[in-house]
Parts: structure tokens; C-alpha cells; sequence
């Protein structure tokens, strides 16, 4: 339609296009979630019902957004990353992040009375997340970016556990509490809860120990034994052939999209650190779909 | 707590401040909103539940964000002004749209039975919006900026009303409606509207006009005749005096914050291009909380 | 010429374009130039030589980039000022940037002999200067950016002109010199160099006391008497009225810079703090070239 | 020393850190070097003195800075690689460039008298150089860089040695001669060269062919052959084994930095582009010094 003299304002809209052939990273975080989970009692040290929100508006931030390889949450947080090849928005940094921003907080909403039905949201206060984009040049940066958040994961929960155990089973003031696991190391810890509550921390839920994983399920690969796996895990290691340079046509793009529409999003609570999870689910670092397991047959 | 040897990735996320003394405007838009206004049933050329909906969730974001100073909004996109003086968040770009994103989504999903009580929001595909931050020197830029918004609200609403209304009282197809308005004028339209349909397009809502315009509310000033308004005028275009350079201390914003939570957020549908709409409240460009209407008795 | 396949990787260059509307300053600075003081001799505390070598490398500058608008060196640093609606490269940063890094430097280089003719250059380690780009959103900024040079300047040459005099003319070592001054303000020095060394301040060279200010030279403009001069004060602390927003177009940038490359190129040593230099010498801030001498009679 | 109340400027600098574990590659370019060639008389296609002394600068460029892994030069452009694990001016953008720029154009003046005894540089408009940064995310690309650039420098030779063996020897006008290679491809011009003037281009020199490639020079390694090679070039291809992702400490920077002065900087004219030249020299894509050549006896 027709332009207006002030169009020239558009001339400060600055490109923000994030680096070809490198991960993308989109972490989000709650806002204020310490107050939230106040608000409407979530249960320490874990709330599965607010977890189970978590990862039901991710899955569908993945199903949204069939170029994500794969997201992994925590208590507040969720982190989705892209592959290398992805052209998604050319690769619009503010807009990558804000549809899954906006994605993620549209669904928490909608999908909050599943979780809380006897906890009707407030109207002023709602539940918001901020984000941004981080790139990582290669995967083993990308792995050790997921390592890093699922140490994070078992380093809090195990102190939170430990802590909310003596808080409400053993009837310490937070305080005394705080005061007690000061310099503690996971040994320290893994002893009070055994010796005092009884508990042993390798019985608590995978959920919460290893926090969540979502990513595209498609038939897994058999692990070759450590011998012969040499050669293996460096042709996994290694980045995928680059097509121009890591970027696929536009058309190779909608073809490896709608091979990715048919995979089930499945949310996993399971070691990422090590190699296996990787070994075994070679099209997350690949980026090209594998056998659906209808396939398999 | 303890830090992992992945701990390193952090370096990889990059800096995003904003320059300082610089108006952000950070502007989003609806995706996909022409495929959903059809899923929904939106009325055409304006659905006014939609606009209203679009205000609500607008005031909220100003009313959660008092650094916020004026927000304006047409069809399935709003843009929110910050001052030049404002810190917050440190003026990382990311960590503001994002905010405003979610923040705004999250209103929009959840106030939706409110505007289509008879119209449920369905599972998949919720209503998102991606944004964008973009700087502003000075506020004549700034004015110059929500011109053009407005003006585009015309030019578009203008179109869409002789469209629609040749298509739906007229009878036409959609293709020769397109056809015969295909590089016609303002008055062409206005003379269709008028001649054809006895519709003056001057009466039509001014919501539809001029889109929507949301701001604090204080004790209006009064505009002084042109005669006088010179220097008047001049002062109201200066900059801000600079404390630190336009950078206010910590204290000094908080306690701006605190007298903007207090005025109230009001949605107009009026002329923002010409000099009297921001003449008449100069503590949208000052950034300075004006009197509160109460305290004028 | 023809492509090859490898002509992708021209895609990971990125746009580094800067904000427009915004004055634009490059600053650089000589690397490692205390050693390089010490190794070509320069007189403490200051080398009038090695100075005049910096102006006429920084005048050069100003006469290669007509769309420079002032410079401003003191010690082996110089910052040089594009306006606003400078177009020049389409405002990319790393043109800008290099493009006058590389011409002082190379005239640096070149005119060292003229200098220093009795002093050869080495053919290791030459005098290198690096620099970068900093975005100032209006012209208050502009001049508070420049004073702030200019106050370093006099912090920095009382002390060193005080230090040096103790050193070479009252036989102290350093180490007691600076011990010695350790905690003093400014009357301290200026009498620590008056009552021991006879030596007033105020009568040092203004270039050592003030730095150097480079600009074109037109017709000055009378100041008014302070009585009156609020308005005038007012008016030129404005932003130029913007032409698009302060994009002119290509010709009238050609014209301008035509204009500009008739000025005689300065070379001062004045106070540019206060407001006289600005207002005797409008056409700095204002980006339009005022009236040439020349053209006065 | 003191601060003054201007010092809040120095918040407008905005950070322009690199991506951490990503080859650094800055290309510089002589400026306006088309009118610079005219006015100094360089041969045509090719002035062996112009050469060389950009080969000149850049060896120094890269005996000054430890960091630089390689650097490919053809015509007036010069190409310099920093290594992933770099972490020199902690990865600041403008800083590597500007380094990069300024020590090149002040070698570039200093020795033009060594390459042009009898032609002094004149003193208004001396050669200059602007530059860029480009990252790259793997040493994959950042041999199609390489490679883009070689393929460049032959399909410009080729050219360019036909077109002025047309014109110089062939007595054709410009015009004539640009004619008639249009749409042309290589065998076209090969022949017109070997039938018309009986030049076999591959016997033209290397260094025109080929450009110029300066490396640090290690004992070269063994290629082995082709059949078992299969493993070497994947490891060869692998990226580095990261230290803490790739980001050496500071004392191990140092220790390579020292090793790598240790080297012999050579300045080679070769093929780039296949394999072998990258095995036979694994330490460029590897970063970690090889050993010396006396070390081998």
C-alpha cells in the first residue's frame, strides 16, 4: 500500500542474524518464580504438577517449531536449540526467541488449569518467561552446554532435597538449615538425608534428578561396544557433511521439516551427559530425521 | 552453589545493551493472525472484540512495566515506548522484548474467554507474537515513528472498510473488489463509500481510525495559542536534562517507578501526529510523572 | 567475474551498521606508545614533536573524510566526530573505523621524518594505533564526550608536567615524585610547582594545557551577550532539522561534502568545554557548512 | 587518576566480543587501489614490486602478532586467520581488526621505498586499507574461505593475463578486448593466450596463479597415502581437543605465543585449496606449534 514520509523509520530496524552454521540456543527462564511458586503454593523442594506444566508447553513448542533438535528443562527454565543448518526466520535472533518466548507462555497459560485445576490463575501477576539466544560453534559445545545445565539440575536438587527434608521432616528452622549444608559436598549431603531420614537420594525420581529432556523419537541406534566404537564416535562427533556450506535449499528444508511434523515429541528424564544418549539418537547432532519406528517392521 | 567444569559455555551468551539515551520501542506483531482471524471467525474489516483483547493485554504490559511510556496499537500488532532515561534491566535488548512478548501473550491467551466468551480457544496453535527492539535517538524520531503507525492504521483501515464493504453489502467477489481499488486514492475510497453504500467514513469508530493509544494518565496541560507556543513548543522537544547523561540513579528510578504505578493507564483513540496529543501531556516525552489528577482539586 | 562454490562463505559476514541519526565517534589510540616514547626519546612530559606529528596526521585525516566534523588528540590518542546524517560507507562500523586508523597511520609513518628528522624509524615494531567506534544519540552527548577528553587532558598533563619537574628539576626519583603526589588535588600541584620551581602553571603551552581541537574553518559567528543568548543557547543546542529524519539524500551529501573540502582545515588549542566554541563555530554541530572567509569581505 | 563528571560517556561504548572457539578471520583491502595503481605506474596484469610488498607487510602483520595462524593474499586484499582458542585483546572485534589494519598500512608505507626506489610516495592521498572481521565456525569453512579466496585470485589472473596480453600485445583496444571475453570460460581464454601469442599460462608464476600464502614453518608431516589416509584426514578435520572448550589459560597462551615467535614465517605461493597442503602442516588448523626444523636433525 501507499508509503507515508515517515517510512524512513523503518531504516533503524538493525539486523540481528545470528551466525551461519552454528547451534542456536534459546534458553527461557520464569520470571519472578520464586514469588509465583509462593503465590500458589507450589510444593517443595520439586512440584511435579508445575514440572509437568514446564514440559507440556515445551512439547508443544516442539511440535510448533519442527526446526528444534531438542530442549532440555529444569525447574523454572527450558533451553531449545536449533541446529547449524537452520534457516528458521534467517536466523532472526529476536524473532527466534520470541515466538518460542511467546509459544512457550501462551501454552503454560492455556494448559495451566490441567495441571493446577483447583488453583484458578490471578488475573494480575500471570506467569511470564524471559529468553535469549546463545550460539555454539560446534557439538561438542553444544553437549557440554546440555551437560552443563543437567549438572546444574543434580547440584540443586540434591541440595533443595536435602534441605526441605530438614526443613519439614526434621523440623529445622530455614536458617539452621542453610547453616548446616554450608560447605557440604554431595557425599555430606547424600549422608544426611541416608542417616537421619532414612532416604536414599538414588530412589528419588528421575524427573527431578535429571531433569527433562524433549526431542524427536525415531528408531534408536544400537550402541556399538567400546572396542570397535572408535571410529564410531568420531563420525557422530564430527559435524554433518555441509551442503553449501551447512545450508540446505529452501526446498531441502520443507522436505527434512515434514519428515520432522511425523516424529513423536517425547519427554525423556535420562543422562545427557554421557555419550550414549547421543550415540543412540544420532539424528539430534545430525539434524537429518532417522527411521520412524513404524519403519522398523 | 558449585560450579562444574561446563560452567565455561556462559561465555559464549554475547552482550545486547542497548545504546543509552535512546528511545526503545519494541514493536510485535501477531503470527499467523490472518490464518487465525479466519479459524476464529473474526468480523470483517474489524472484529472489535479482537482489538479489544489486543488493549487489554497492552494495558497489562504497561501496567506490570511502569518504565513503559506510551504504547500504540492497530490490528494484530503493538509497539511499547521506553524512555530514553530508562534501566531497566539493564537495557539488555533481548531481556525487554522478551518480557514485553511474554508478558503480553500471556494476557492475550488468558483474557480471551473474556472478549469470546462463546469461542474457546482450541488446543493447538494458540494465538503467539514475535517482537523486535529498535532504537530511537531522539523523540523526534520517536514522533516520527508512531506517525507512521498511525498513518499506516489509516491507509490500511481505509482500504479494508471500501473492500469489505463491497464485498459484503455490495456483493462482489473478493477479486474484483481488489481489482477495481487497485491504484486508487483516498477520495476514490471515500467517494465509493459514500455514493455506493451512503457510509461517510468520517463517522466510522474512531478505534478503527486511529488505532489505539495507551498511556498514564495526569492532569492534562493546557496548550497555548500558536502566537505564544513557540518557546513552549521548543522546550517540549528538548531532551530531557541529562542527570548523568540522561542516566538516573537507582533510587531516582525507583522512585519514578513507584509515582508511575500510581497514575493511571488509560487507551485513547486519537490523533498522535499532530503537536497537541503530546503538548498537552508532556510527561510522555519528559519521562517526568506529571500531576495526578487528583491532586489538581 | 564468475562464482564458485565456495562463494558461500561470504554469508558469515556480518552487517555492522551504526544506529542512524547518531554522531559517531572513533577514537584511537597508540598501542604500546609508552615503550615507544622511551625508545625514539620523547621529551617528559611532553614531545612537542611528537605531538605536532599527531596533528598533522589527524589534519590529514580531516581533509581525506570531509564528512568528519571535528577531531580532538591529546596525548597519542585522537578522537574524530562524524555527524549525524553522516552517510559515508552506509555507517559501517568497521570501514569507518579502519579507514581512519589506516590513514593516520600511514601518515604517521610518512611524516615521521619530517618530525623527528634526525630520529630514524625502526624497522620492527613501527607506531600502530587501534581504534573503535562509539554512538553519541545527540549533540549534548557529543560535547560532554569531548570535554571529557579535555578534562583528562589538564588531569593528566598537571600531573605529569608536576612529576616530570620534580624528576628532572628537583632531582627526585620517581618513586618520591609519585609517592609525593599521591592524594594531592590540583592547588596542591599548582603550588608544589609554583613555590618550589617558580613555575606557573597558566603560562604552560596551551597545547600541552588544553590538547588540540581540529575543525574547518568558516566565518565566526558573533556571541551574543549571555542577557540575551538563552534563546540562542537553546537553538543550538537542537538537533538539525532532519531531512527524512536526518538522512539527506546522495546529491546533498555530495554538495556537502563538496562544500566541506573548501573550509581550511584548523588546527586550535582552546578551551571547548564552555559553551563560546560551540556557538562562535555552529556549523560543527550543525553539519551544515557555515559562511568561508573568504566570502565574508 | 581523577574522574570528572563527564565520565559517564565512556557507558556509550558498547562491547563487540567474537564468538568464543571460532576462527577469526580479518580481511583488509587497499583502498581506491585501481586510481593508486594508475598514479604509480604498476604493471599491468600484474606489478611483481606491488606484490611483494604486500607480501612484505603482511609477514610482519604476522611476526607481530603470534596469535595469526595464516594469511593468504592475491592483489590488493590480504586475508589473516586467528585461531579458535585466540583469545588476543580478549576477542574484541574492532581491536584485532584495527591491529591488523594499522600494522599493515604503517609496514606498507615504511617499506615502499624498498619496492619503488624510484618512485616516492606522494603526500596527499597515500595508500590505505580498510577491514573486516568474519567469523567461522569450523576449520572446515574456514578452508572454503581460503579456498574462495585462491579460486578468486586464479579466475581474476586468468583474466586479467588475457585481457592486457590482448591490449599490450595484441594491440586491442580496451573496449575490444573486454568484448571479446565476455561469456568467455577458461579454455577460451587459455587458447586465446597459447594460439594468438603462444603464452602457456600454466607457465606463468606461481605467485600469480596462485597468490600468496604465509604460514609459521614447522617440520612438515608426511601425507600419507591416499588409500589409509581416510583416518589421518579425519582427525585432521576434527577440531581441536578443547580446553575448557577451547579457551586456553593465560599462562598457556603465553607458552604458545612464545613457541610460535620461535617459527620461521615463510611466505609460500601454492595450492590451497586440496588436502595436502593442510596435512603436510597440520599445526595451522590445529594451533599448537609444530617442531622447529633444527629440532628434527
Amino acid at each position: 500500500m501507499a508509503n507515508s514520509k515517515y517510512e524512513y523509520v523503518k531504516s533503524f530496524e538493525q539486523p540481528d542474524l545470528l551466525l551461519p552454521s552454528t547451534w542456536i540456543v534459546v534458553r527461557i527462564d520464569g520470571r519472578g518464580f520464586h514469588k509465583l511458586s509462593d503465590r500458589y503454593g507450589f510444593v517443595k523442594p520439586n512440584d511435579r504438577r508445575a514440572l509437568d506444566l514446564m514440559n507440556a508447553a515445551a512439547a508443544e513448542v516442539m511440535k510448533e517449531l519442527p526446526d528444534l533438535c531438542i530442549a532440555y528443562g529444569v525447574s523454572d527454565e527450558y533451553s531449545f536449540a536449533f541446529h547449524p543448518s537452520c534457516q528458521l526466520f534467517e536466523r532472526r535472533s529476536a524473532k527466534l526467541v520470541t515466538t518460542i518466548v511467546s509459544t512457550f507462555t501462551g501454552y503454560y497459560i492455556y494448559l495451566w488449569s490441567v495441571y493446577f485445576p483447583d488453583m484458578p490463575l490471578q488475573p494480575t501477576g500471570l506467569p511470564s518467561f524471559d529468553g535469549r539466544a546463545v550460539m555454539y560453534p560446534n557439538s561438542r559445545l553444544l553437549r557440554d552446554y546440555m551437560s552443563w545445565r543437567q549438572v546444574d539440575c543434580h547440584i540443586n536438587n540434591l541440595y533443595n532435597t536435602t534441605f526441605w527434608t530438614m526443613v519439614l521432616k526434621g523440623g529445622m528452622s530455614n536458617t539452621d538449615a542453610e547453616q548446616e549444608l554450608k560447605g557440604t559436598i554431595s557425599s555430606d549431603k547424600n549422608e544426611i538425608l541416608f542417616k537421619r531420614f532414612g532416604i536414599n537420594y538414588n530412589n528419588e525420581e528421575e524427573i527431578y534428578k535429571k531433569g527433562s529432556v524433549i526431542y524427536r523419537q525415531y528408531q534408536l541406534e544400537d550402541v556399538k561396544p567400546k572396542a570397535e566404537s572408535g571410529k564410531g564416535q568420531e563420525e557422530e562427533e564430527e559435524e554433518p557433511t555441509p551442503v553449501q556450506g551447512g545450508i540446505p535449499s529452501r526446498s531441502q528444508q520443507d522436505k527434512i521439516r515434514k519428515l520432522r511434523r511425523k516424529a513423536q515429541v517425547v519427554i525423556d528424564h535420562v543422562d545427557i551427559i554421557k555419550d550414549e544418549f547421543w550415540e543412540r539418537r544420532p539424528w539430534i547432532i545430525s539434524g537429518k530425521p532417522g527411521k520412524l519406528p513404524a519403519e522398523s517392521k
